[in-house]
């Protein structure tokens, strides 16, 4: 294994970039979607199944894992990885963001965060120093940036006073990670879907100097639209070598909509929690098994698909045991789900590479536009 | 595959017998355990899971599956093996013991039962004949005669009128059934802890004929030692050629003892009911998953257990995952159990097959006695 992490571009098409991001813990192959293992579990998956899926890489939650079993205890147990079983590469998230969603009773000052746990309401801070050092005990191979995120709409005001105090975060975070081969530190742009602040906080962190660089504050309730708005500008400003990361996206229209404008990798919790609630992402659409009109439908999900759960399984049987509170629902769910978000990004790093692109966006738009299956 | 319904005995040890019951959709090795799929599901397992622990065949609930999805409903779907995607040999209950144990306002006559539903409240019925259909329409291998058993401790009296109705009923349940090639059809032993109400029983079932015979009306509240007392001569009222089958058992020593005492079949919820409740079963007894004792154990449940839980994980990590709530903690630990449970059968087969079993049997205790391993 090599302990240099870097970032091949391989093909382009248009703003879209296909590529492999190299690690000492294995390839990630972009644009990649990286699920969601929060509590060190991609929930009512089995690691094994979730790169059976195609998953080069996991998320972790900086909060979460901090807070429940902690990190010195996960660190004494050998690290992240071995402690979920997944010897490939994790990113975790700053813990930033989840402490102004989820905690209780949280103090925001330059100097970082003080809050109270959402498990046990014990006492906790993070600042830039601590985030780096929780992360660096996880063992995580793409630690970020500790930054602040506001919730939009926002005034300018607002939005552009914390992105400079998340773009001095970004030095800080920078200092206390240091030099760490075979590890990457990936800072955050913010400045919500102001043209200027966007081309500040870029400015500000190419100074610095990343192993790749996320787009923060979107997908924060600023709808598709504005989003989109934002990425026909932002990647531009980051350069050229290094990986582009849009955080906390999304729907696979989304994922589309931000490889097309020159984004490389991505995250979601929307696969997996979809399959816990019932619902399947397909390449006609949404399908919602509680619905009444499948509980006789001896068709799978997708007659072409070939996971699990659409080989093995009717849609009578998926409604049955969701109806039925069975947790194989949320186990066959979540998988198909994974299954064609990294079909997608497959589909999407194949077209790329053959320059076929925009072929592969009118057949995604047109598959979806058909609809789900009539029932029978 | 032939549609021939047989069992063949191939080797005895004492009054424990192994050998194989040759049915058209596979082989079941005997002493046997087999899991319970109550609603269509081996509750947090994939069905090829739970063939990868050693499981031959599957036990599915009548009284279930008649509620919801409904059994005209899954012949619809083409049965119940393809519905929930295991084509091996399932064996189904007839329904009775849990309409009295879980539905309401049951009334119970020498016509059979009627009932309200626990899912919704909507009336049913279920009598030998509707027991047969149902169980035919779900495609059931092995079929149980449908019977009445009486909550222990009872009077006498009481278990002789209940165990006559049942013997009557067997009869009804014997011609409803008809001649079904490659079908089995059990007859269910009753009686309590009364020898001569066992033997009354064991003859009435004699004269009627069956491919099978059940001892039911055991594991009900009776306690081991009573259990044990009627297995030292229940066993011996039944025909040597035909697998005898001690339904709800029960415990690894539980399963043990009916081993011994020449019991080929068994059936428990209690591996993947205790796996989503944090419990482990190992060669050394119980363990509980939620105790802080294992919150820093970097050891596997089990070292020589070749589970996944058991090669992939920690007692911490497991610990961690129970804690949070987590589906991967029920996933793991019932396949852990699973697999203790057929390691455990396929010991007690070998054992008996090589003339070794008072060997393990002692193995087996002194294993046991040890208990957990202590806290590193």
């Amino acid at each position: 294994m090599s302990d240099r992490f870097h970032f091949t571009v391989h093909a382009r098409d248009g703003r879209a970039r296909s590529g492999v991001i190299h690690t000492p813990r294995g390839e990630i192959r972009t644009p990649a979607f990286m699920p969601v293992g929060t509590a060190a579990t991609v929930k009512a998956m089995l690691p094994e199944s979730v790169r059976a899926t195609g998953a080069d890489i996991l998320l972790g939650n900086t909060y979460h894992l901090m807070l429940r079993p902690g990190a010195e205890r996960i660190a004494r147990l050998g690290g992240l990885h071995k402690f979920m079983n997944w010897p490939r590469p994790i990113l975790t998230d700053s813990g930033g963001f989840q402490v102004m969603s989820l905690s209780s009773l949280r103090k925001l000052t330059e100097e970082g965060v003080i809050f109270s746990s959402h498990v046990d309401g014990s006492k906790h801070h993070l600042s830039p120093e601590s985030s780096m050092e929780i992360q660096r005990l996880l063992g995580s191979d793409i630690v970020m940036a500790f930054d602040e995120c506001p919730a939009l709409p926002a005034s300018d005001e607002a939005v552009a006073k914390s992105m400079r105090m998340s773009m001095r975060w970004a030095q800080r975070s920078r200092d206390a990670f240091g030099d760490r081969p075979g590890h990457a530190l990936f800072g955050i742009m913010q400045g919500g879907v102001s043209r200027e602040l966007r081309e500040e906080s870029a400015q500000a962190l190419r100074a610095i100097g990343f192993d790749g660089y996320a787009i923060g504050g979107l997908a924060v309730g600023e709808g598709q639209e504005a989003m989109f708005g934002v990425l026909d500008y932002a990647p531009g400003f980051l350069p050229e070598d290094k990986p582009r990361y849009l955080m906390g996206v999304g729907k696979p229209d989304d994922i589309v909509g931000a490889v097309l404008r020159g984004v490389d990798m991505m995250d979601c919790v929307l696969p997996s929690r979809s399959g816990r609630t019932g619902q399947a992402w397909t390449r006609r659409g949404q399908v919602n098994i509680k619905n009444a009109r499948h509980a006789d439908d001896p068709r799978p999900l997708d007659a072409d698909c070939t996971c699990p759960a659409c080989t093995g399984y009717s849609r009578a049987y998926l409604h049955h045991v969701f109806r039925a509170g069975e947790m194989i629902s949320g186990m066959l769910l979540t998988w198909h789900n994974l299954h064609y978000f990294q079909e997608l990004m497959a589909g999407l790093r194949d077209a790329v590479a053959r320059g076929t692109l925009a072929g592969f966006v009118a057949q995604f738009e047109a598959m979806r536009a058909q609809g789900d299956i009539d029932p029978p």
